[in-house]
């Protein structure tokens, strides 16, 4: 079965509201296995929006309309929908008791009662956060469902009433894990799958391009959780013996919070310098709950002063390497460590841009520092994009090369 | 003239992404007067696509198509277009030469050849902040778009290429400026302007929802820039007459931006101390060009121990009040820019969540201290957010702190 969904506003083609009704029902629709092949907004303009309903009912089995069902003029969805239809639309009383029952104590407006008009032999969706019900038209072959535009008012009554009713025509379970890859690139990493990606129908394996790591997506379709979980665990093994530990996390998992797991785990605490990222590392560190636990201090030490006086860089180096060398990097993560008392110094110097760079040290030339059990190394990177997506490059790499060097695995130092 | 906006991406049919394109899309072309009458989605299916590129070709004078655009196999949207329109894809050197470029040492996929390939008399659109460019095609009667679809590219190039270029084409000036409020909620700000906002037709002003800031768009329609701009400035003074001094920029000001500016005009540095942010501050001051200017060093103490070593907090004030509290926030900041050295010292500490809130110091809590000039103060919110929501609101509301203290003004604080 496959369904399309017609979004209904001037609103939404304004640009002043996001439409997140499509996104909810895509995400709803596709759990239950059924396929979204068009989601599609149109005005409150009723020429556009009929054109809009025969167009879904030639090629959708379900059409979800959601928005129109105001009191005002501008709201024709229901009207559309019965004329495309050839229904009738008819009072419902009950729905006309709750509407004056909302309104109780307050002046209601003649024009809401045209809200307890609903589709003739449809089914009536009770709308519990608001005024306006909804309706599911089934003629046998198609469904047209109409929905309130308001997305607390959507929501519920999708989950309350259309979830239950398309769930009993549909059978079977469709689960997904994402699988989140870091210091692999996208294409490469696509590249690597591309067997299994080829092969595989069930699971499937789809690429998601995320700003600086590369995500698949594994899909199963079975006929319980158990199974669907099942077949998704032998793919995501395939995808992990194919990308090794590039493979950082899944689902929710984020370089910080795997990082924080781990330090946990491992009873460590870390503790970081940071020059042209300023902070960045220790604030992505912070943002997962329970970070204090392993996260005492953190410095940023943009001048050479602060450098050496904060983490004990020597002058010597400094001036003989300059700030941006694999020397001061592993200097600062050394001091960073010492000052502290952490387990793990972790440091970054670089020069972000968007000035500052020369022949012998570019743009976007960084180096990460890492401090851990009497080895220290620093990775050097050249990034080719604008200040904040270096320093953002910069960061992820840093969190990455804690992760692999706690993990004891070496690091691929690929110059991005 | 009138646009449908054709968003392709399986990922966007099964929810996994927003369709935020079409949102900015809508209203960017909704500024120049352009009217959008469909918006639609769909996957990258080759049949579905070139579908909805005829149905468009048939009822749009332009079509903006976004995403699709990668280098894998699914990746199918200049295809379609070209097939639709009956033009050939030819290889674009220069755009090579740029994916060469941003691949230098990296591997780069043989696969990634096909995005140097553009449609056959169109216009060439540089990407500048990804490997794919895109293309814009005008037979004089109708305008197709292609984009690509990570929202970081498309709009850039949207910006740079495609706005100025529909601009010649629609006559007449249109021109918009961003007003940025920040201390005054977005409803709160909307009844202090609802005069202006109601009576005014040109320049029109529209309220923007940002995170955690409010922000209004000012458009005027003119025959010149000069009088475009000449507009604009009056209904600006008129917002910032009302408004005060919670107007703290334009158009791309951040209050991090503001921060840096307003230091380096007075020739002030600034020092941070913090605790529940974790280097979010610091971090947003690094965003900035030249921040190293005004920003020598600065500290992330989560732990009573690293606030008494690193910022010279007192024992006593830490066992008598605690570490979130209005005497710790000022000894913080006092510490920070006696240690530094700087001119202005800024600190917070706080309780994030999602743990750690009591019945006397509540999840939310935080102060922000300020140390300039002789004069410590602490101001206490307490926020209403999840972890993460909270931690930027305080690091925002820290940095307007900063701001108004320089100015010398009263700091708003009502406590959200």
């Amino acid at each position: 079965m496959n369904c399309e969904i017609i979004a209904v506003g001037t609103e939404i083609l304004l640009g002043d509201i996001l439409n997140t009704n499509a996104q909810y029902l895509s995400q709803e629709l596709s759990a239950l296995g059924i396929s979204i092949y068009h989601q599609c907004v149109v005005g409150d303009n009723e020429d556009r929006l009929k054109d809009a309903i025969k167009l879904a009912f030639n090629r959708a089995d379900i059409i979800i309309l959601t928005g129109g069902l105001g009191p005002t003029e501008d709201d024709i969805t229901k009207e559309s929908v019965a004329e495309t239809l050839g229904v009738k639309l008819v009072f419902h009383q009950e729905s006309y008791d709750k509407i004056v029952e909302h309104f109780k104590n307050r002046y209601m407006s003649p024009t809401n009662k045209k809200q307890a008009y609903v589709l003739d032999g449809g089914l009536v969706l009770q709308n519990n956060n608001g005024t306006a019900p909804g309706c599911l038209y089934d003629n046998g072959e198609k469904i047209v469902v109409v929905l309130p535009g308001p997305p607390y008012e959507m929501g519920p009554m999708f989950e309350e009433s259309v979830k239950p009713y398309l769930m009993k025509k549909c059978g079977g379970i469709i689960k997904s894990k994402f699988v989140r890859v870091f210091g692999i690139g996208e294409s490469n990493a696509e590249y690597m799958l591309k067997d299994i990606i080829d092969t595989q129908t069930n699971p499937t394996i789809a690429p998601y391009a995320k700003k600086t790591e590369a995500c698949f997506r594994v899909t199963a379709k079975a006929d319980s959780t158990e199974q669907a979980d099942a077949l998704i665990f032998e793919t995501v093994n395939k995808i992990r013996s194919k990308l090794g530990s590039a493979v950082y996390g899944e689902d929710e998992d984020s370089l910080q919070s795997v990082i924080v797991d781990l330090l946990k785990k491992n009873n460590l605490k870390i503790s970081i310098a940071e020059s042209c990222t300023a902070g960045l590392i220790a604030s992505k560190i912070g943002e997962v709950s329970g970070a204090s636990e392993v996260f005492c201090e953190s410095y940023v030490t943009y001048s050479n002063e602060a450098k050496h006086k904060n983490l004990d860089v020597s002058e010597k180096t400094l001036n003989d390497f300059g700030a941006v060398s694999s020397q001061t990097a592993i200097e600062m993560a050394n001091g960073v460590k010492k000052v502290s008392g952490a387990d793990i110094g972790l440091s970054v110097t670089g020069i972000s841009g968007p000035t500052g760079g020369t022949d012998e040290k570019p743009l976007g030339l960084t180096y990460i520092g890492v401090s851990y059990n009497d080895v220290s190394r620093a990775y050097k990177f050249i990034f080719k994009g604008d200040r904040n997506k270096n320093r953002e490059l910069a960061a992820c790499n840093a969190l990455n090369i804690a992760r692999l060097t706690i993990l004891g695995k070496d690091v691929e130092n690929d110059l991005h």
